[in-house]
């Protein structure tokens, strides 16, 4: 379903949602009823299986076994849980996906290790719209080591295609990296093609999936991608500040070494011997102690997902974002909201950025009356429709919620 | 009490928990009373109210608020709680302690920050009984820049001080960085007189504070520290794998700069605009989002810690500690058994270590009774005495355990 063709009332969109085959899985999370959440792509939903299995953790684990946790299961999660995840949700073979810190510092530490991979290039190849914590990471990495920051631009609506970035690229290059859905417009970067022409000149490619795991197909490994980081707490469920996750291609492996050498990321941690020596494969890129309470919400999190079926997903969030561009077009663009998100489905994420001058106090009306969307500057109100949690009812009220309020 | 007057029997040991002033918060964590549990120096128990404010924190704020909780308390709590830590354990006024990463990352961010800030200096000194991930982060980042590390070495129930350091540092020495409390051997480094001999020679010095934060006294501001960072699932009851803590004095924070420049140490971060501009103060030293469960865990930890009060829960240590040591010495050394920590309880954490050739089989023979204490190499039985929640019957039942595995 990704040309919505119905009347456009709110008895249809009920009429919608009787026919999604996720409508059970709303059922799934816990949800404020006295509001509509479109937020999702900012903080996910919290699964129902989550607060048990946080409970469980917390009394049974920690409480009554202590210490004792940690070879009870503990130490395996940063791998089973980004097993499941590469499985579930990226399109990766075990053993390449670590869950580890925050996204800031799993960038961080891909950014380096594909920077010490490649001496003596001095050129980052980036765009302004990437999202914030990329570009400051970037620009202290660069400012400390004396390298190029390349700063591609695109359109309002538009993001990174393979031959934009194919011009700018060069032998000096020895970094590309992009949001794969961008924050502000839901555009879907070319994530192969972009991969390939990196690749020719020799630089290495890496992917923030924060926007993209667990909305759109993932197929980093048959995309052959190099890199990738994400975070857990949007599409993923895994809970606010849930620990973010490092993609490194297995072909890479033994070629790339992380800067923050902890004791996670040595072989026989616990021997506590001398000299860091990095375990084999992809537990080398963890530093420290894993976050437990974090970790098993992500497990959680990926599990709901995984059961829903990252395909399914997909198809709705088509769906959604097309109903809710159908909405604005009819009913809020002689308003003055204009989309700013691409209109091809085959390049859009799972939100919609509505354009307005006045985004941010209309942003904040919204939300004051339990319409939480969020603001973007300069003039974007993303409207968020994670789909494992939103109704086409959602999506209608949400935008009539706007359109109200243009309309007084 | 420092000296334990006492007659050497299990009632007596039971006497000495009837009058021990703290002896009531032991029923505020949960505790698995079916083990004698010796290891809270490596993992704290959890505190009762933890299970409670976790499952508020999960279904009412993540589960009803949604993303709203970020403006709603959980962006304040790594500097609110880095500040409730100061002044309940650190001795350090407000606006000096920030929660993130893993102590890892943030041992990783500080030496970094201080190496930047001692441009041209190429040694850093350290020991080789460190803890294992700082010396290992020392390596990575001693390789990367091409700096040299100097190992001291002590004997091993000793541990840095001021003299020895002394006379390994000059004008070359850009960082001087110890475990305050030894891992091992719970010697306790004097760290106002090391940080007074570096500042000499204009040097600066990080402390590892896993092992002392909630064990020991630590007046941070008082001793003119210039930098920390430690762990909060140890004596603090964090729990597994709960977020770390960097602590910078005042007097430094303008002039440093650590090297992950994310969004969350931007001056308004949610303005995502373009360029890096670090915010004032000590929350410029975070970087990614913070681990919201993480951090309630470590607050609640903190709480209790606070209101028992470190003078009393040090003293408390002292006494158990000693009180393991003339047992040790009593019961134990005629089987083999040496004590190898210092026997002076002013330079002596909160754990014994037990030194014995068959110490990993004997380790793991008391694990298997129910007595959780832990091995480290080549031949220490770590007991943890975390004073609020051991018995002095704990420590009688755990030597006798080892007692009765030696004599049979």
């Amino acid at each position: 379903m990704t040309g919505v063709e119905t009347e456009l009332t709110r008895g249809a969109a009920v009429a919608l949602d009787e026919r999604d085959p996720l409508r059970g899985f709303r059922d799934r999370f816990v949800l404020d009823e006295d509001s509509i959440y479109l937020d999702g792509n900012s903080l996910g939903a919290l699964p129902r299986t989550t607060a048990a299995r946080l409970a469980e953790l917390v009394s049974e684990q920690w409480g009554r076994r202590g210490v004792r946790g940690w070879e009870e299961g503990w130490l395996d999660l940063p791998i089973s849980v980004g097993d499941r995840l590469g499985g579930a949700v990226l399109g990766a073979a075990p053993g390449q996906v670590v869950l580890a810190d925050s996204t800031t510092v799993c960038f961080y530490k891909l950014v380096c290790a594909a920077l010490d991979a490649r001496p003596g290039r001095r050129v980052i190849v980036t765009d302004v719209d990437n999202f914030p914590t990329d570009r400051y990471v970037l620009e202290g990495i660069a400012s400390a080591r004396g390298l190029e920051l390349r700063w591609l631009e695109f359109e309002p609506s538009g993001g990174p295609t393979a031959d934009a970035v194919a011009s700018e690229l060069g032998p000096d290059t020895a970094l590309v990296t992009f949001s794969h859905v961008s924050y502000r417009s839901a555009h879907i970067a070319q994530l192969q093609e972009i991969g390939g022409v990196a690749r020719e000149v020799g630089a290495l490619t890496l992917w923030d999936l924060s926007h993209s795991a667990g909305s759109v197909v993932l197929a980093l490994d048959a995309d052959g991608a190099d890199l990738a980081v994400g975070c857990t707490y949007k599409y993923l469920h895994g809970g606010p500040g849930a620990p973010a996750y490092m993609y490194v291609s297995r072909k890479l492996q033994d070629e790339l070494r992380q800067p923050i050498w902890g004791w996670l990321g040595r072989r026989d941690p616990f021997e506590m011997a001398a000299g860091y020596v990095p375990v084999d494969g992809i537990r080398a890129f963890a530093s420290g102690t894993p976050p437990v309470l974090g970790l098993v919400g992500v497990d959680e999190g990926v599990r709901v997902v995984g059961e829903a079926g990252i395909g399914r997903i997909r198809d709705k969030g088509v769906a959604l974002t097309q109903y809710a561009i159908t909405l604005a077009d009819d009913r809020l663009a002689e308003l003055g909201v204009s989309v700013a998100s691409p209109r091809d489905p085959v390049r859009r994420g799972a939100h919609v950025a509505l354009a307005h001058p006045a985004a941010q106090e209309l942003c904040a009306a919204l939300i004051a009356r339990g319409v939480i969307v969020d603001f973007r500057r300069p003039d974007v109100i993303r409207y968020g429709l994670a789909p494992l949690t939103t109704r086409f009812v959602d999506v209608w009220d949400g935008v009539e919620a706007l359109r109200e309020l243009l309309a007084t």
